[in-house]
Parts: structure tokens; sequence; C-alpha cells
């Protein structure tokens, strides 16, 4: 009898638990388009309710999932005794869900607001600031942000560094010990190899300006699609998009856009396609039997970047895939290419050049963007940089690294809007992003020796399903490290993506 | 003191109504973009988690629309004592408010779940039924949608006749006696007219051919982005795409957007856009003070589609508009015109012929089609006709009104979505907006003489800016009836309808 009444009780709180993840799930799928929409279709002047919409939907989020009755649902499911009742799929779920709670609930609703204010005005004041290239319009705004994330990582406390308290929102369990160790071999190495390649006579006679020509955006546009299909991004289920940032999300489990720029340079928007394309698998291939709980979701963002990194790069700068795509791309830009062959325009796919936007830099050098951010945010989150020392700092830094100075503030610190948009300790996981995906991709020609074969044929499907398998289907129910140790038999291994870059430029650079 | 008291909880109550008010607005537009997104945006496999966000949205406005605090502040400000401490403003805010809460409270949660899972059932039996031109797989739903709004009738309970409660939800204060009487007249001189008009030799030659020729795609945008642009409908705050069905949707105070439909012939498609725009201005130009509130809208749907019938029929099938647009039309599909003239073309666009699709009927017998619906829906409501006798019905009515008889039951009574939906008592709406718009058009040329001139030259701004004073700008302070009273001098008015009708085909057809 008491048995049951247990057992009752036990099915009550996890209908709730499962009701509220839904709920969740689903307003934050509305948020999701409503901000798709406003990038995408809004008419200009429909910006303020749009604003009014993503408030309500956000606090309506934060009620529910920090509501007494959730934590009363979880913390009855928690206790020992009830807990080993659990399925292994409840247990897991429990066990996210408890975690992400506990964290919402450390940032008071307040709090919340102050940020949403502080960061809508550092918007604003940033876009001004980069349009006029001038720092000390954004300045007062990001010390503001800054003391907010200084506050915030008070309210997270997790031990050590004030910086791992940001960090694990965007890369669950990862620490400044572990970054400042990474990243120093990441710096040297990479360092290493550009002085290398810049040594080479390939490097010495590189041009171009071949990708100044105008590529028509018809034609752009059908490769573009073609490469999307390629990718088995099907239009029952997916959609591509035109924004100024290009961006993948996720309206429903069945659902996910992408979005890409048209700038000019052909292989722009083909990596966006590609990139965001690997965003947008990920999402449609996280396990079913998760729908609409929080372990329906990647374990990091250095774990999803890691599939947008290992598309764009691994995948769509290969010699197999332009095998395959390049007859295709002949034929549509007859004129441009006309005194061009496979081999000099693969080499222009991965040109290596220090440049001083991040978003626009070579598979080479886009790390150390990171690395240089990295080593940034880390100071003036522990005050040891007053942020308006920032540019000084950034020119230095960049100096240093690429032997590139910025001209201004625009191609400089200004250039990234996540810290206007109160983010700091997101970039880290672009860099863990491309190390993940270099481990990924060493693994699967380990595996499946004849995936080159394939992409070359057009044919992506094992690549898929082995990303699927491999990556995608765990959902949040393994680390990032765990799955990257359980694919490939190892954690976080920086030495294999400076082999597998090695690797690729001595080819390329013949060095 | 005690006065004082009185007024900080006059203040508080307010605050609560008008916090309320725009957070139901503001859920209510969420919900118009995710219908918009269904219709234009979304990828067919998104559907299942669409309706989980319309279920999630329509749950949580009739929470905050029917809450006890919503009660009390409304029965606190409604009070005597207090309710003339209020300004006008508030007045009628609350005045409205409280009827709008009284007649959703009337209907509980359970059964508005009921009847949205009922439409959900019907409205996929109807597309099948249609499909398959088959009224007897749609006939036990729509029994079901009868009961449900038999049922509703009761729980609103109006007085009269039991479709006054339903009529009431589209057309407030409409009523069955005033509808017979209206609907009767206008019926009677309908077909005295189109009987008049059949007789006529230029009815007896017409031909229409023409308008199966090819006109592209491209041109028709062209034309219909103009015409767009001549209504005052900026891209700042609207957009036009494309949708199976036309319609208006309100995503935002500044942000309206419409859908236009292409099926070859131009008409349709130039139809669409003045109709939906139409729609779109009365949204665009309803009172700015009472944002998010519920009297930022039209008072009823019979008003609301006044504006649409308005520049659809008055303006866009008129003579001074086709004199503006016929040269670019001509210029456009120079082929497909090579033989007509502007004469020709009028006469084209004013064709009378009795046709099975209400939404392809002509100026004239539009009505004759509303006329037939709401008899129908009169009786299945009272039970005098019972619901397996729908087809036979509509088929005897038809021919003895329009000399036609459907063919089958996909372009007889399973045309319209309306009753798959669950709506009855919509469909006079329809009918009442044409009376409305011709009443006002007489209105406006008494005021304006100079209107036909000024949209000879493609100015419509001095008829927006009249339809703006003398109905839109009013929003729901003013009843139907009381609009239409205010800027014409008296209410609604068969008789206006049929002379202009009488002067608009006398000289059409020469009679």
């Amino acid at each position: 009898m008491e048995e049951q009444k247990t057992d009752s009780r036990l099915e009550k709180e996890l209908d709730n638990i499962y009701k509220t993840q839904k709920e969740v799930t689903v307003i934050g799928q509305i948020a999701s388009l409503v901000d798709w929409d406003q990038k995408v279709s809004m008419p200009p002047e429909g910006i303020g309710d749009c604003s009014e919409k993503l408030a309500l939907l956000g606090g309506l989020a934060h009620e529910k999932f920090t509501s007494k009755e959730l934590k009363e649902s979880i913390g009855y499911l928690s206790l020992p005794e009830n807990f080993e009742k659990l399925s292994d799929k409840d247990k897991i779920v429990v066990k996210r869900l408890s975690k992400d709670v506990e964290k919402t609930t450390k940032l008071p609703l307040e709090f919340v607001e102050e940020s949403s204010r502080a960061t809508a005005q550092a918007h604003n004041a940033w876009e001004k600031a980069k349009k006029e290239s001038n720092f000390s319009i954004f300045m007062p705004h990001l010390e503001e942000v800054v003391r907010l994330n200084q506050e915030q990582a008070k309210l997270i406390a997790l031990p050590g560094h004030p910086y791992n308290s940001l960090l694990d929102g965007y890369e669950e369990g990862m620490t400044v010990d572990n970054l400042d160790k990474t990243f120093s071999f990441l710096g040297t190495e990479l360092t290493r190899l550009l002085k290398t390649i810049q040594s080479t006579n390939v490097y010495k006679n590189q041009n171009e300006d071949l990708l100044k020509k105008r590529f028509s955006l018809k034609g752009q546009e059908k490769i573009n699609k073609l490469v999307k299909e390629l990718m088995l991004l099907s239009d029952d289920r997916t959609r591509m998009d035109v924004s100024t940032h290009p961006f993948t999300t996720t309206i429903g489990n069945k659902d996910v856009r992408i979005t890409v720029r048209y700038i000019g340079n052909p292989l722009d928007s083909l990596g966006s396609v590609i990139h965001e394309g690997g965003h947008a698998l990920y999402d449609l291939l996280l396990p079913e039997e998760f729908e609409n709980t929080v372990v329906r979701n990647a374990p990091s963002l250095g774990m999803h970047e890691s599939q947008s990194r290992f598309w764009e790069n691994m995948i769509g700068k290969s010699e197999s895939f332009w095998k395959h795509l390049y007859p295709v791309y002949k034929q549509t830009f007859k004129n441009q290419l006309k005194d061009t062959n496979l081999e000099d325009w693969l080499r222009l796919v991965n040109i290596v050049k220090p440049s001083f936007i991040r978003i626009e830099a070579d598979e080479l050098t886009y790390c150390m963007h990171v690395i240089l951010r990295y080593e940034i945010e880390k100071c003036i989150i522990e005050g040891s940089i007053p942020v308006k020392d920032v540019p000084k700092v950034w020119g230095d830094k960049m100096q240093k690294m690429l032997g590139i100075t910025p001209r201004n503030d625009a191609e400089g610190c200004l250039q990234d809007t996540h810290w206007s948009g109160g983010s700091i300790g997101y970039f880290p996981t672009y860099a863990l992003g491309s190390i993940y995906a270099a481990q990924l991709y060493n693994q699967l020609l380990k595996e499946i020796p004849t995936i080159p074969q394939q992409i070359e044929q057009g044919l992506f499907h094992e690549t898929v399903c082995w990303l699927e398998e491999k990556v995608h289907r765990h959902g949040r129910t393994l680390t990032a490290e765990e799955t990257i140790k359980k694919a490939c038999g190892e954690g976080l291994n920086p030495e294999a993506y400076i082999k597998y870059m090695e690797e690729k430029y001595s080819k390329i650079y013949k060095f």
C-alpha cells in the first residue's frame, strides 16, 4: 500500500517535470520563431512589438523553470530512494534538469531583467560605436556588461577562477585551468605553423583577386541549394533564408532553419550554408525519445560548433568535396573561372592570410582570434585589465600573434556582437569546436576510410549517419567530454587538431 | 484620506487591467505570427509543433483573460462610484473589456478545448471530403460542430433566436430579426437586378476568354507591388507574401502583413492585394492611444470587411482606378491585351456571371452566396434542417437564387473552410461589409466629389485619410452601428447598397 502510494506520487512528479519541460521547450521554440522572423521577415517598424514579445516569452519561461512546483518535483525525484526507482531515461532527465534549474535559480529574475535592459542599451551603443569605429561610445556599456558578468560569476559561484562560472554557461565543465593549458599549446603551435607557411613560395605568390570578380547571386543560390540537399537537409524540415549574419535556429523538433548572407565572395555564402547546415543536422538528429526535455540538446556550444566546423572545414574545404562540386561551380561561373583549375581553386579555398575579422579568418588563423579574445575576457573579468585598455591590448596581441595591427576599433575589438549581448565566456567554444571537429574527422577516416571517395561522389549519407551515431543521438545524455571520449577514445586533444592542420597545409603550401 | 485610498486602489486596478490587456494582446500577436509562419514559411513537417505552440498560447491567453484578479479589477472599476471617476478613455476600455471578459468566461476552458479538438478533426475531414467531393466524410464532423455551436449558443444565452448568440461573436449586436429583414430585401433586389442584367445584350455577348491567357507571375507581382504602394502600405510596416488562401494578419501595432495567391487569372491576385490591403489599412490606422487594449480593434467583422470590400470593389473595380492602372497593365501584358481597350477591360473586371464558388463570385452575386449560407446556418442551428440534408438544400437554394446547380459537393456546400473551423455565424458579416462599404463610398463622394479624379491620378491619400477619420480611428470606441451612423448619418441601409449596384451596372450593362 505504502509502496503503491509512493509510485503514484512518483508518476505525478514525473508528469509534472515532463509537462513543464515541454512548456518551456515550446516557449523557447516560439521565442526562436520571433527572433527568426525579426532577422528574416519582419518589417522594420515591427521592432518595438518584437521586443515586447521576447520579453514576455522570456519572463514566462523563467517563471515556469523556477517555479516552486517544479523544484518540489525535482526534489522528490532526486531523493535516493525515489531516484533509484526511475528508468535510465528518467534518471538522466532528472539529473540534467536539476542542474539547469539550480543554475537558473541562482540568477534572480531582477538580475536577469537588469541584464536584459543593460544589454539592450549596450547593443544599440555597440552598433553606433562600430559604425563610427569609436570604442569610447561602447566603453561605459562594456564596463556595465563586465560588472554584470562579474556579479553573475559571484552568483553562480563555481570553484576557481570567476571566469569558470561564465564559461560553464556555454561549455559545461570547462575551466580556465584547462583552457589555459589547451590554448597555450594551440597558440604556440599555430604561430609556428603560420610562420612556416609564410616562409613558403606558395604563400609568397598567392593571390585572391579571382574572388573579387562578380559571382551572380542567382548562381550562388543555385550552388547553395544544391549543397544543402547534398547535406540531406530536406525542405520538409528545413529552410534557408537570407539575413545579415548567418545563423541556425530550431523552431520545432522537425523545423530547423538556417540563414546565409551574400556579400559578394561566393565562398563566404557557401561557407555559411555548410557551417549552418552542420548546426542544423545536429538539432534535427538529436534523440527523438528525449523530445521536449532538456536532454534533447547538445551537451555544450563547443560540441555544437564541432559540427558546423566539421562540415565547413573538414568537408567543405576538402579536395574530395571540390572534386564533386568544382565541375558544377565551373559550369555556373564559366567566365569567372575560365583561367582556373581545381588545384588552383582548392588553394584559394584554403588560403592562409592573417586578417582582422574573426568570421572572415581562414581555418588556420581562426583559432588565434579566439585565443586573443579569451585572454582579454579572462583579464577583464578578473580585473587585471581595465575595460578602457581593451583596444590597446587588442592591437598589441594581434600584432604579436598575427603580425598585423587593426587600423581602427571597428576592425579590432568592436567587430563582434557577443559582448554587446552580454556574453562573456562564449568565445572559447569556437576553438573547442574546431578541436573536437578535427578529432572526429580523424576518427571517421580511421573507421570508414572510403569517406573521401563517397564525398567525391556527392554521397554524404554515411558521414551524416556516423555523426548522428557518435554525436547527435546522445544529446545531453553524455557531457561534451564523455561524447568525444566515447567517439574517439580520448578527451579534448589539441594535438590531434595541430596534426590535422599540419598534414593539410603541408600539402597545400608544399612544406 | 479615504478618498486618497480609493484613488490609489483605482490606480492599482487600472494598472492591472492595462497590464493584462497588454499581455493578452502580445500573446495574440505572437499567435498571429505562428499562424502566419505556418501559412507562409513553415517547412511542412513543422505542423505538429506548430499546433503545440498555438495550443499553449491559446491556453495562456484564456487563462489571463479569465483570471480572478482581472475580474476583480473590472468589478471594482465598474462600481458606479468608481466608474464615474474614470477618464473617458478608461471608461470605454473598462466597458468593452468587461463585456469581452464576461463573454469569454461564459465558455469554460474545457468547452473551448473540446471545441478545439473537434474542429482540428473536422478540418482534416473537411479537407479530405472536399478533395474527394464527398459530403458524407464531413457530415458527422459537421454534426458535431453544429452540436457544439448549439451548446455555445446556450452558454452565451443572448435573447431571441439561438443564432443571435453566435452572430454576436462576429458582429456584436446583430440579430436574426435584423438580418432576416435586411437579407430578405437584399435577396429580392439582387435577384431582380440579376434578371435585368441577364436580359441585356451586353450580358448575352460577354466573354471571359481573355482572362484564360497566360499572365506572367512576374508581371502580376510587379502590378501588385505597385498597387500596394498606391494604397500607402509602406514596406516599413507591412509585407506581402504568397499563401494558398489570401489573408491579413496583425503581428504588431506597426507590423501588419497581407498574403496573395496566384492562380492564373491576374484579376484574382490583384483583387486579393486590394482586398487584404483594405483590411491592413484598418489595422494600421486603429487609434494609437488605445494600443494594447481591447479597444484597438474593429467594432465588428462586418465593419472590418467593409474596408476590404470598399477597396476591392468601390475603388478596385472603378473606372477611375483603371484609368490609372490600365496603361501600366497594358504595358506589362502587351500580348495578352493587344486587342483590348479600357472599356472592354472594365466590362471584364465587372462581369456578372452566376458561379458556384463564393470567393470567385462577381460583386453582384457575391451577397447571394452569403444569404444562401446564412439561411442554411440559421436552420441547422435551430434544428429545422438536419445536417444530412445540407447538400440537397444547398442545391435547391442555389438553383432558385442563381439559376445554377452545383455538380458536386466540392463546388457546393464543401467549398468553404468556416464550418470545419467551427465558425457558424461568420458568413453574414461578408454581406454586411458590402453594404457598409457602399454607404461609405456614397458618403465619401458626397463629401469629396473629386475622389474619382484623385484615384485616376493615382492619389489615394485623401481616400485613406477619410476612411481613417470616419472608421479606423474610432476602433471600438463606437459600435459598428454607431460608426456607420456617425459617418453616413444613418445605420445599416441595404437600399443604399442596391442603389449603388443599380447605378454601377446600368452603365456597364446599358439598361
